[in-house]
């Protein structure tokens, strides 16, 4: 499919409510969860998705649409959520990326961008020339990857306690 | 993680509120999209979910609980949906599915289960002998591993759409 700006705002604007039925009022057995060691809970996924919302998604936008010399995205802190979501709880968690998503979804809208805007091009650390159509994209892409991951980590927890249904049950050991 | 009621039902009472706002008014092509020929679609799986909420959780613990010589589970079947969910909207689903979560979930409260009885038996027609404690942990992990399926069949249909990121979001490959 490809990237239309509408069809991916659609997604965009659920993922906070997504998220706050999802997570809010869960007892922390499940929303401090993990992996295991280095692995992420809900938690600290929703700290991941407040750092994109301030740092990455609309900055790195505005970088390609400066139409500047240099286009260099700055590289991304995949662990900011560490110190930044500390005293937090998750309820807030939630209602600061609530917040953040609605303004820059308004920040997106009032661009009101053309197939020529959205074929500009930034620079990415790793990948050299990326547009801004991909990097739309990719906001869409990565919101969607990570509820994916909450639902996973929280199954997980129930991994010895569905006894022989883990063999039809593949998100348990994915 | 411990099977628990409150814990499990924390999660069980939330799904239907997620996938109404995960889906609900989402343009059909990421409601009708899937993963290729024979994958589901995230209007297939709601339909499948709520085949669960009328012929597999609460019946089968009802088997369990009636304590009787024949405690066999009647066998699931998988593609049901595509027979009962024609000629209705997502939505429609979506509704259908809350109400009958609802009241599968007023009838669970209304049993008051002890531990003794959530060590009670079925047999499941792979696997023999199951506890009421894994069936309903069972509900609960498949409630999650069909939320994580939505996110990632949504998620494919940028696979190419996000071009260089795909290398960082294993979820367009999983």
């Amino acid at each position: 499919m490809d990237f239309d700006l509408a069809t991916g705002l659609a997604v965009l604007e659920r993922t906070p409510r997504t998220l706050a039925e999802m997570l809010g009022g869960l007892p922390a057995v499940w929303t401090d969860a993990t992996e295991g060691p280095d692995t992420w809970s809900p938690y600290v996924i929703v700290g991941h998705l407040i750092h994109g919302e301030r740092s990455d998604w609309i900055p790195r936008a505005e970088i390609i649409l400066a139409r500047g010399t240099d286009r260099r995205f700055t590289p991304y802190d995949r662990l900011a959520q560490f110190r930044e979501s500390q005293g937090k709880s998750l309820r807030e968690l939630l209602d600061e990326f609530a917040r953040l998503r609605a303004q820059n979804l308004a920040t997106l809208g009032s661009w009101h961008l053309t197939d020529t805007e959205l074929a500009l091009t930034g620079e990415h650390p790793d990948f050299g020339a990326v547009t801004l159509r991909q990097l739309l994209a990719t906001w869409v892409g990565h919101d969607l990857g990570h509820v994916a991951q909450i639902a996973r980590v929280m199954a997980k927890q129930y991994r010895d306690a569905i006894g022989p249904w883990r063999a039809y049950l593949p998100i348990m050991d994915r």
